[in-house]
């Protein structure tokens, strides 16, 4: 089959490669009818983890199933069905609480968590390819309805990044009547206030410096802040009387950047901005990456995978922070539903839908952040 | 009155003072019969806050009503009662949802939060003297039973530590059948220990380097750690099959220490290590103070209320962080009736009753860690 | 002043009587410019309870203030402010959890709840009137901001039955993406069904067999049942392939009625539609008004309390049920930031705005549940 | 393999049957140790359900995994493991929040929940026996630590009692500090006091007429009220300061009795005692087992599975219950854990340690409640 492989640092290829098979009984094997390109995915790209070269990217992805192990008895061939980015056996100790982000069977001992195509979240193959093998297939299909195929860029959001921004307002503790502040415009930051809209936020506040991503938050009814020509934080205080945000959302990640002209890497920009931009006792809900260690960072703080963070403001505002990767299991039934009932509509973000031959050219793009390169849905079958 | 007064760097003395009056319609005058000395005190004992010299140091206060405003309808001249260290008003926004330590009307505009006789926490004179006016009487105060006196040091703890201490295990999500471990073995760090004891905790792992505060750990069925002596990561890995605790208390705050012999102040150890002593999904409650600013630290990240902070670790194992001051209303009652009911007994960190005249003296040895200078209760009538 | 005043069954009239006073220092007098006819006046009004005659009726009242004791510090003569229906001290056991319907200083000692104007509430006269007494002022007035008198339908609705649609959905334990359904399309059905779409459910069903309320429930989106001309239970099924709701709201109340044409007084036909609409694992919230004794009901259970319930089915089914009046503060806040927004709109149910002398005209409508009549607002001002 | 078998009311026999054998890929076998008589085995006994005659008792099973299909990879032979008494998939809509009572796969299309050796739950054989096959055995399976053998009889009860007097904890809202009122106690009650204790209750009060059963309650701290001999609600009352418990639990169920010399089967009352016995705002939770339909009884509310409940008291107070049986899986890892660290000893209620061929005797002495005989174990093994 063919499938985009890593091929070193801004290198990719869409090469043929052997077709996924069962290995285990609980395993299915589904045709991949989306998949979309992610903003972690160019961590992978730029070369700045220890993804191997020839691994198969592609972490956000549905299709039909087409083959199922004998220990398989909820998903069938022919079902239209969803992946979560997570990979997850249903039975350690997290996931039968509803982690499944920290799934204690998917990645080496001791470490939780397994992701499809992704470094050092286990050895799965990503679903940027034809086919792809989907380990536990009972606890991990979402079963899709009838309009599964019409909607189809709509539901393969719910892979990734829709519960991850959704995610992200439940870490923050976000209550209906609530301002929100989110730093980042990207897909995770657009998703999470397109679920802070739906859940009854009473002002969404987005900040970032890309005018077409901004101008995508202002569509779902979001009020813009472009970092780079005003204060964010004075902004968000002016807008609620003084008294801050009552939650926010990270949705940028460690490779968070000052504003032009300088552009530096700046891996505390967002976080101390939360802590400012929030009101005394309130949450903050991190969904962008942050990593252990970083060598190749400038910084020597980033290096160890650190930052020098305000601590002693966010104490003495008694506010609280939750972190981490989206159990994508924990909430995409309902945005499946909420989709389906045509109360969401999270493909709004998607900018282009191409060929799986067109992804070198579309990850070439998507890395500089080209105007309009917003979202990419690759169609395997074309 | 006479009254504990503050006149500089490590200087306190008892003086006398003009008596405290009704001021306003809502106010109360207690007669203090028993009051402590906190280690947050000693914040300002040391000279390192803006303290002025001639305010009334303590927090801690319980006594019997002398008198009330007329719009004081809940309390009455002779009921014993214990006081809340922060002060609170009832009807801000914060209040009204119980964040009574984060009042809007106790301080100055736009700073949340009030408490006795403290730096930043509003005007409030303390109660290490023989009367305190107690403003928002009617909400501020907890009603004790029929025992209160012959049970004053007991319930003296629901002022402050005992809530505080427990306010730790609820911050960090603590449920009954969990590991929990705390670095501080101070008064509060016991208090969060008694706490999760009595919460159903499965294993109490308790961080310090003062032997007679382990011994005490121990005695209410803890398992002491001396971080002098052994890495406490590796021994709360040991001690939970290399998971982590399920949760994690900070106690110390910002004037933590590396271990004899250097004795360093550094300001990151409880944190970091309480990410890597947590496990991938647990929670960390803080209540160890850190501040905003702290001009006289030797670290420059200090100075600017920074810490360089393990923030890509906590991120990848997905830990949650909840901070700050005690919302003591939140638990004082509960409290008291496990002290009432004979479930809770927190006099057992008590190791002096003393005069108020005897301030000055327990000031100095409870600020270096006198062996055996674990709490001390002051009883202002003798 | 000019009142609305209880005479006797099915008998109101616009009486002068004396001007309110401030009778403790922590009162207001409020000035009056918005006032609701409720359904729960009905009961009173139609002489089932003993509500003694000359009696002031209302407990949804919204106006300016007057007049302030010498111990009020939060709101000055001139605000703009609603008022929950629920008279609450702030400093009593339940009220200090946030608990203000069940406040344990405005009844008679070992009965828990006040309110303005109602049978078994406590003596509070209510503000169908040109002036109202306020106790405890600072905690129970909500301040509005400036567009207060033009949006006052809509800011009137936060007294009572605004927040306590929303409870309905809160005690339901309501999520994001639920199917809900609604028993009772009066106003407070209809607010529940407001709500529950702000919060993002996937749909909302709302049974009832008056056409105009039917058509209410449809112009914000809900799906209209009319259990006159079907069996709600079967269609609620049909709607959600056979599972059941997620949950479901109870806004009727023991006044319930068997469909045309028997329309026989059924008191226990909405519980059990319910056990019966809602899924296994499903939750319900019960805010319409049950009552302890019904000495005038027909039904020998009834007048115990009692209802025939479906307990075995609602056990094996594992649901669970919250029930009681709305703890008003608990959500007012936000729903009113939601109005100021422009995010929230409950006016939409507003059919009459009257003068306080049409209020016996009004009452006699409303009691019949005459076609259109929907809501009545009185504005005594003219 | 020996197996206790149903042949008809009251009437058990140990029988040869086949041995069970793998018969999906995700079965596995355990070889039983340790099965308990469950005091819900009686309603079967009894012959007041449909279970049919050749069914195999038992849903409290422990014992070592004789042998596991080729998709289980969890488990292995060997593993000492207790089995939850609901039979669940693990990847249903239920099972992957964690509601394994009411396993979707585990009964027929549109009846919720599974469970071991039980009436219309499902086709699953129980495990009085020598040998049970455990479905979906990844999921289902609790691994129990190196004391296993020697602490079965304490971890035998993680299968179902325990967990299930927890759950009536949780289900009813209980905090630690809390005064909590227990309906029943036989085994599940003892075991919800048990539970009470163990989370931070300040005081514990068990209902029931059976001395032996009260002086176990007595054993762990709980106080003993004979209803036989007093008004529980009265005391109840008298020991609250005339407030009421905070919270309640049902550990009775439908076969509820007056008190002596009537006895008669009366099945609304515990659930009315508790309305009455449980403060304003208080809740309920129920795990005594209700079924929808009855048609041996003898009053017609109980044929129709209706109870007389006094629902507008329970409004009026603004109660909130909940029911259902046991996610065991939600609690039994930290029970297990409790049991481990000595903190928590179930065992405490075995009366008698049995081997299988004393099985009919057993029913017969625990059927009569016979003085003494508060709980059974059996060990197939001998």
């Amino acid at each position: 089959m063919k499938a985009v492989v890593y091929r070193g640092p801004r290198e990719v290829t869409v090469e043929n490669v052997p077709d996924p098979k069962i290995e285990r009984p609980t395993d299915a094997i589904v045709r991949i009818t989306s998949t979309n390109i992610c903003g972690s995915d160019l961590h992978m790209y730029e070369g700045r983890t220890d993804f191997e070269q020839g691994r198969i990217f592609g972490h956000e992805n549905l299709g039909v199933v087409q083959e199922v192990g004998p220990a398989v008895e909820r998903i069938k061939p022919g079902d239209w069905v969803c992946l979560p980015f997570n990979v997850s056996c249903g039975h350690c100790m997290n996931c039968e609480r509803g982690l499944t982000a920290f799934c204690l069977s998917a990645n080496q001992p001791g470490i939780a968590g397994g992701a499809f195509g992704f470094a050092d979240m286990g050895p799965w193959p990503g679903g940027q390819a034809e086919y792809l093998r989907v380990p536990w297939a009972d606890f991990m299909s979402l079963k899709l309805p009838p309009d599964a195929q019409q909607k189809q860029t709509d539901y393969v959001m719910c892979a990734d990044i829709f519960p991850t921004g959704w995610h992200a307002t439940e870490l923050a503790g976000m209550r209906p009547g609530d301002a929100v502040v989110i730093y980042g415009s990207g897909p995770v930051g657009l998703m999470a206030a397109h679920s802070a809209m739906i859940k009854g936020a009473r002002s969404v506040m987005v900040v970032d410096c890309h005018p077409d991503r901004l101008k995508l938050a202002e569509s779902i009814g979001a009020i813009a802040i472009d970092y780079s020509k005003e204060d964010p934080v004075q902004r968000v205080m002016d807008l609620t009387q003084g008294m801050g945000a009552d939650v926010g959302c990270e949705c940028v990640g460690y490779q968070c950047h000052d504003p032009a002209p300088q552009r530096h890497e700046n891996p505390n920009l967002t976080m101390n901005n939360l802590v400012s931009s929030v009101k005394f006792t309130g949450g903050i809900g991190v969904v962008g990456v942050f990593i252990p260690e970083d060598p190749g960072a400038h910084d020597e703080l980033a290096k160890k995978g650190q930052i020098a963070f305000d601590w002693g403001k966010c104490w003495f505002k008694g506010q609280h922070i939750a972190t981490g990767q989206c159990n994508v299991k924990a909430y995409n039934r309902q945005l499946r539903d909420l989709i389906h009932a045509g109360r969401a509509k999270p493909s709004f973000i998607v900018s282009h839908e191409l060929k799986l031959d067109q992804a070198p050219d579309a990850y070439q793009h998507f890395d500089v952040r080209d105007h309009g390169w917003t979202k990419v849905v690759l169609h395997p079958g074309g």
